[in-house]
């Protein structure tokens, strides 16, 4: 088989790329390890940046989206039980949209099945070969025979653990890393949500976040030792640890009910560079990770998508290079902006186990200059809701 | 004696706060360890921010400041050699005056002088009694004699090594501390200043600064080591590491000469709480220390100042005691803004032994951040020109 672009990783950046590709009559084929189903199912994050969402429109996928998604104008940050809000709306002009990562996902394979895009899952030992030639192909195994794809290019969009990242010699990646000293206890919920916009809270016993996905499912966290074992943690447990963290009007009239998920997730930032070798382009997950404080892991993952797209239109459309040459360059220069971010938002919320008491106050300092500071909300807000691409 | 409000201290917020108290009709005596000619010498901070302009304005001390003072509209940053400028003005509608404390120390005698205010200096064993109670008294030694003050209140303007925080009991007070693993090697040079504006300098092999007193007098800093011995820093090797950490332009044109002061100073944040116990108030470094990192050290004496002097004129004039009873708090607020605005700076631009690659890269990005964004500029101005009383 032979085409333009292959893409190994069919979660939503890889079949952004494709359907972007696809309408400007570049031939992709999307690879993917697991089955569809498996990819639908996973719960990740809920916040769209303005942008992202512009991009999913400019790719035909923003009718469901308006249509079930939820325009949030602000969020509130609290310290101690004291909560204050930060409307992106009036700081920025711009809000957020709160729909799923599941959902952008499942009107992506829509959109591709519409378009008779090339998604090919359950695809076993994807392998990228001779990316640092001009005759870069790709190889795997699906229902136990061997296949081979001959492209121009190869779009690694396939996460942190994928294949792609790992192509790249170890002389030539290098690697940032920041490990956080705790975990993210989360809990999916059939309830109403106890506040329509975001809540983050930070309290002397940790971190918590009361987030939701609609009227009737609401998504909360509370920090927590990444290594506690999750029978530790009863939904009363949960509950009762939430309510402490939040400020008080909200624990008042939280409703509580029975997870439907619960899991505790690790935090870390992680950026890989170059995000190109080669022919080789790496995407999302698969060049960096952020922590999940200010929703930057899908949106970073899409403005990747958004350069490499113009890149490769760029390309077989002018035949000018020079996007794809400066492709990891430009998506880096963005990529640190929003570590940058994530990494503040963390340090600034959560309790760390060797914060000293002078540490302590700078965080309570930094909410209160927050809370205090119209410019710093503004800086805070033109971060949250996304920095230009 | 007696007096109304016994001063110990007399640095500048000493003596303005005498100054203003006077000017209000309510009396002051200023007790000094030091002489006169030792306190006139202290080569301290430069830049004053423009409430402590107003505020010495407003004790009459405004003449000479304006004459021979520096107006700054703004700064320079800079990261590996390569600057840009951050307009104070323009963000903020305020600028900056580079005006030493030694003048501002100096203005102060003289105003003190002009109405022959009470300042004792060389007072030996000053000490405070009885602050917890309505009569408290202080006691000193001067030329072997002793001698005793009774006031209404004891102000302890003396300084982080002064008695004054001292006399608080340790059950009530709480301190908080962080310090810095490096210091600043100063030096001051009768050469043209490199810049007229201040340059702050972030480099892979340290932090520099190149500020200025006055049109033949530059003041210049490199991070170095504390606990280096002085004698391995000669005058030579000062300016080329200087030259390294700056940007080209101000490299190439840097003019250098004999160092007329050459010290280490260590980098530290302390804040003391309460700052109010009894009839003691705190003021100044008495209470706090910030790394000269953003210069607020003797700004953050003077709100303090501003306070407390407000708090008294209050309860003198109108009988009534909340100005004092919320001093504590009251400066507080803004003493912590301030310490997290150095801190913050001081973080951002040195470089710590500890610091991993991805420590140096989130620095790194929080200038390019600072560059690229208008509204993170504004938030930087607000801080450096002084956040409101």
């Amino acid at each position: 088989m032979r085409t333009q672009v292959c893409i190994i990783g069919g979660g939503p950046a890889g079949l952004l790329l494709s359907q972007l590709l696809h309408r400007a009559g570049i031939d992709t084929v999307v690879l993917e390890r697991r089955s569809r189903a498996y990819v639908l199912s996973r719960i990740r994050a809920g916040v769209l940046e303005w942008g992202t969402v512009k991009l999913l429109e400019s790719a035909g996928l923003g009718q469901r989206m308006h249509a079930e998604g939820y325009v949030h104008d602000g969020t509130y940050l609290a310290a101690q039980n004291r909560g204050f809000r930060v409307d992106f709306k009036a700081l920025t002009g711009t809000p957020v949209m709160v729909y799923g990562q599941t959902e952008v996902t499942h009107d992506l394979y829509d959109a591709r099945d519409a378009m008779d895009g090339v998604v090919i899952d359950e695809a076993e030992g994807v392998t990228p070969h001779d990316v640092d030639t001009d005759a870069p192909y790709v190889t795997y195994t699906k229902d136990g025979t061997e296949h081979r794809i001959d492209c121009d290019f190869v779009a690694g969009c396939d996460g942190y653990h994928g294949v792609s990242r790992q192509t790249i010699p170890a002389s030539v990646l290098r690697t940032f890393e920041r490990v956080y000293p705790f975990g993210w206890l989360g809990v999916l919920s059939e309830t109403p949500p106890v506040s329509h916009e975001l809540i983050y809270a930070n309290h002397a016993r940790g971190f918590a976040l009361c987030s939701m996905r609609n009227a009737n499912l609401s998504r909360y966290y509370v920090q927590a030792p990444v290594d506690d074992p999750i029978e530790k943690w009863s939904d009363d447990a949960f509950w009762d640890e939430l309510r402490r963290r939040i400020p008080e009007d909200a624990a008042d009239r939280l409703v509580t009910g029975p997870s439907i998920e619960k899991s505790i997730a690790p935090l870390r930032s992680f950026v890989a560079e170059p995000m190109r070798w080669g022919r080789l382009f790496l995407v999302g997950d698969a060049a960096h990770i952020v922590p999940p404080t200010g929703a930057k892991g899908l949106n970073l993952a899409m403005s990747d998508v958004h350069y490499l797209f113009e890149a490769l239109k760029t390309h077989y459309h002018d035949g000018d290079a020079a996007g794809i040459e400066g492709y990891s360059e430009t998506a880096l220069a963005r990529v640190w902006k929003a570590i940058r971010f994530s990494w503040w938002m963390t340090t600034t919320m959560h309790r760390f186990p060797d914060q000293t008491d002078f540490d302590q106050r700078i965080q309570e300092t930094e909410i209160d200059y927050l809370e205090g500071s119209e410019t710093a909300q503004r800086s805070m807000a033109e971060n949250y809701v996304g920095l230009p691409y």
